[in-house]
């Protein structure tokens, strides 16, 4: 039988320490591919590449290694699509992404490249789990890299879906403390939150109105016990399963309503 | 008192028919402020710029116009978050985005740089509405566009969501049909659909493997009658509320199974 097959991608970009560290990590259990942008591409959201061409390169040199590496011109989405059609030699088993440098919990969801690529393995019907890294600002990775408790308990995680599958049109959002001991899963929902302040006058000769993005996160639920905010504050790692189903149901008939409104 | 202030971003640029059909439409209602790209950003989905500073210019001339009209370097939803804080007056009581040249149905909404826009007004707690047209592959906007009859329609909406609001977290994403006669909303989910066949080799003369994104998509609900496609293919509006709370809670169950099998 043949050993499963593992994509990995990233938006941080193939060389990042996050994307080494879960590769590694997943490696005994599986055959991986790599396929990951040539550079950093945070919030990348799910966007992708209609303007351009986009190219891939391979950078390992023997078929034989069980680490594939390739790089790619395009976004994380790109780097799924990519992969599927042109690279990997059978549908893969399970597609990663991640670690991501800085988390993707709340509504960061929406802005992550990280888990724009897990909602396109979603879409294509194979079970998706993106992973990142709680940080908190001014944090590097390579400061608080993922401790191998933590990284084994993923990997576990991991030969579960792999074996189990995931329901239909779900992946999973997980989050990990920097903590050195795994303290445990919660499975939980998104957090309500919101941005602001969220740009930086960029000085520049031209006299433009030009800014740089930066911002401030508020945590709109800090009371509350059953979000991936709360998981992270108390010391777990977060899954928050996610569907690609954006439907409002239950704003169904409040739309139908506000439509017959004279 | 005041009148209404809208907000008009888009993903194809504020030069599009689109987007100036929608603030005509709209301009009878409210104060309008067009904050769009520079250009076309199809794709982008909630992509943010984070890598170089994002800068906008005032086109028009003078204060006293009914329609103002900003360009911008960035994404969408760059556009909705530098228009908020740097731009506009005072927080807007209507976001809208379109009207793209192409739909946004089904699993496209995850793509979608209209849409992205959109969520950033939900996330801002402004009633958002993503509006596109449903063209058929290789029809130009300009040889289809939106009948007056529709604007009229879309118009007397924004009017009622404006006078009503929008459930917390949800948002609208609207698909109208070419036709000259406006049919009818119908109010509905999202169809299960998928993209295939997405790359198209891309000749160059350095023996890159470089690829076009292209692609086919299959609705894979053909028979349903309640999802945005139907609607569309019997010739009507599509509305699907979009919640921002990606959870999927009906999953969480099966999640914590698979955490306690051995």
């Amino acid at each position: 039988m043949k050993k499963p097959l593992i994509l990995i991608t990233n938006d941080d970009g193939y060389q990042a320490a996050g994307i080494q560290a879960l590769a590694r990590a997943v490696s005994a259990i599986g055959d991986v591919y790599i396929v990951a942008p040539d550079g950093a591409r945070s919030g990348a959201a799910c966007a992708i590449t209609s303007t351009q061409p986009v190219s891939f390169q391979k950078l390992t040199s023997s078929d034989g290694e069980p680490i594939q590496v390739f790089s790619c011109t395009g976004t994380p989405v790109d780097c799924v699509k990519l992969a599927l059609e042109q690279i990997v030699p059978r549908k893969p088993d399970l597609l990663l992404s991640g670690i991501n440098h800085g988390d993707n919990a709340s509504v960061s969801v929406h802005y992550s490249g990280t888990m724009g690529a897990v909602f396109e393995g979603c879409m294509k019907e194979i079970p998706s789990i993106g992973i990142s890294l709680y940080l908190h600002r001014g944090q590097r990775y390579e400061d608080y890299p993922v401790s191998e408790d933590t990284l084994d308990a993923v990997a576990s995680l991991c030969h579960r879906v792999i074996d189990q599958g995931l329901p239909q049109d779900v992946c999973l959002n997980i989050n990990l403390p920097t903590a050195h001991v795994f303290r445990g899963w919660q499975v939980c929902r998104q957090a309500r939150g919101r941005w602001s302040a969220e740009w930086a006058s960029a000085s520049n000769p031209h006299g433009l109105n030009a800014f740089w993005l930066t911002g401030h996160f508020t945590d709109l639920e800090p009371d509350a016990q059953d979000t991936d905010f709360s998981a992270l504050r108390a010391g777990y790692a977060s899954i928050v399963p996610i569907t690609i189903d954006m439907t409002a149901f239950e704003a169904m008939n409040q739309i139908n309503e506000l439509l017959r409104a004279r």
